[in-house]
């Protein structure tokens, strides 16, 4: 990016620097010439595009066809957050949606890519989804990755160019270089709903996230959840009923309705059962917590190959996360060769409330 | 109240006027010297004190001795809304919590209240709760009303003064005039724990939705609702997920959780199955609706004593109701002597929402 345009910008609150060690980095915080927000730029003037929203179809048999004219892929929807790697001067770097380098994924790269792929391929930005029980941001995991985090790589991109690469050049890639990825489940036209329908119904079953579908030539993307996943994702996130958005409930509730809807669920004890479950469990968690210590909260816990990647982390989680974070005593900690840490963080309205209310105090509502 | 006073509050916006028929009257929209928002003033300068909200504890075991420090009555609280009834110039008016004429329930004063009541105490206002499957504002009911309505006396005041009658007075009352009233379960002290929790998870079983607590003497009162009135709520208004306020919902699910854990009823099968099936067969009439018309709306039904009654309620839902109120076609309709009453609710964003998503369109979220 031209150094005027970006000094504009830095001037106009449209972008912020930031370091990691020795580098220097810019991130935006809005659009620039065409550069979403969460994008990076380098210290060579380098940039790396941030990665677009995917927009979401609600129902198979209505959309696939107002969405997609010609041929598209589908693979897998895992539930972890989304990084861009790449490679500056020597050394691969990690950054998150937003635009930070993330300290925790960064450090733990040499874990999951094989080497010399930025030595054979300098300008490539691999998009990945790091997931597991072991990360530091999400309450919850996929099914298939029972300790520690992994990563897959779904999407390329070159630096400073917009687009990704066509999905044949990604998967020679992935193929290529031996690399760790989202599964693939084929090629699909827009007439092919009932395919679709058998593959997410499994998904359904195995506890998947669900599907993220990309026209073969193209911009056109769209995401397609399982009735599961939303089911999972209140079963994760109702300890903090209150401290999250009440659309983050509300949304998921109207997914599943529309899943259960279109794929003949409707009235099923197992469905019903878990939502129900869903709900309880969590919140049974918050008041068994408030009566115990007072607070409602998660543990967190990652580990790190590097002691001052930890320390980095640290100091990145107390800036933002402010009071809410609390880092457990004597963290980080070695531990089978990995520096452990673990933290937590407290959910200020489900404290508040339930203490007030299982006081004996009285509420108007 | 004081002419000047009046004056003034309708100068500064505190108090508006209204009419109902012969009789004017004004509503305070906000608190006048002690007198709070809904209550009324007659053409005489008589005021009608509006109904103080009633605060709820969460808890029996904490809450009971936090709020009551000597006796109090439990009462049985119904799923209605809230009128008070008295008597003006040889005529009885019903008026709604916000301090309306409610011309439906004024209607139907006299197939629940026995005559004379007022001609022998003429300073006497009637406190109730109205309902029933056939009830022009609420979507639930009580199990044991299970056609048109029903009214419930369960306080009593005095016009012009503020505070309710002493227990053993309105007691009397309802005797003597023979009115029909909320259950009393009886008079407990704040060491009452266990026979009130026995008592709630009587209710519980029943599908009614609670308690109303009142001290013996002074003014203190608590509401306690069971566990399944939650899930009936949301089972009754699923439907409207997107329509209502969130905290609807949030407020209920946190206490839902207290009281199942309150009660030993953590990972209760039927709980759990019960609060899924609460939001999905709402939400399943939503889509299934959305799909079928395109529309996602309530069907209410009453009816009157008088034709000119319907046509005064029509008029009062069309003027505060707007586009979302539809009457339907023929309406009022001579029915077994009464005149029955149907229209429709527009949820407007549970239309606007399942439209687009069934329609194929994607979203951003």
């Amino acid at each position: 990016m031209d150094r005027y345009l970006l000094a504009d910008a830095l001037a106009q609150g449209r972008a912020e620097r930031h370091h990691f060690e020795g580098l220097e980095y810019v991130r935006l915080t809005e659009t620039v010439t065409g550069f979403p927000r969460g994008s990076v730029v380098l210290p060579d003037g380098v940039v790396v595009p941030g990665y677009p929203s995917i927009a979401r179809i609600q129902t198979l048999s209505s959309g696939l066809r107002q969405q997609f004219q010609g041929p598209f892929w589908a693979e897998e929807k895992i539930d972890g957050y989304n990084i861009r790697v790449l490679q500056h001067d020597g050394r691969a770097y990690a950054f998150s949606r937003g635009g930070f380098v993330c300290a925790f994924s960064t450090d733990r790269l040499p874990d999951f890519l094989p080497p010399g792929i930025f030595e054979r391929e300098p300008d490539l930005v691999l998009c990945a989804e790091i997931a597991g029980p072991d990360n530091p941001y999400l309450e919850g995991s996929p099914p298939f990755v029972t300790e520690d985090v992994q990563l897959f790589v779904f999407d390329m991109m070159r630096k400073s160019r917009p687009g990704f690469l066509e999905q044949a050049e990604k998967m020679r890639r992935i193929e290529t270089f031996g690399l760790p990825a989202t599964r693939i489940f084929g090629r699909f036209l827009p007439s092919d709903v009932q395919p679709l329908r058998d593959l997410i119904l499994q998904l359904d079953g195995d506890g998947a996230e669900g599907l993220v579908l990309k026209a073969e030539f193209g911009e056109t993307r769209a995401k397609y959840v399982t009735g599961r996943s939303n089911i999972i994702d209140i079963h994760v996130c109702s300890t903090q009923l209150l401290d999250l958005p009440p659309e983050y409930f509300t949304n998921r509730l109207m997914r599943l309705a529309m899943f259960v809807t279109e794929h003949g669920q409707q009235g099923d004890p197992n469905v019903e059962r878990s939502l129900g479950q869903a709900f309880l469990s969590g919140l049974d968690r918050a008041v068994t917590a408030s009566r115990e210590h007072g607070r409602v909260d998660h543990r967190y816990r990652c580990r790190f190959r590097e002691r001052r990647n930890a320390l980095h982390f640290i100091a990145h989680m107390v800036a933002t996360g402010g009071q809410r974070v609390r880092i457990m005593p004597g963290m980080p900690r070695e531990e089978d060769g990995y520096w452990r840490l673990e933290f937590e963080r407290v959910f200020d309205r489900m404290t508040g409330t339930l203490s007030t209310a299982l006081s004996g105090a009285t509420q108007f509502d």
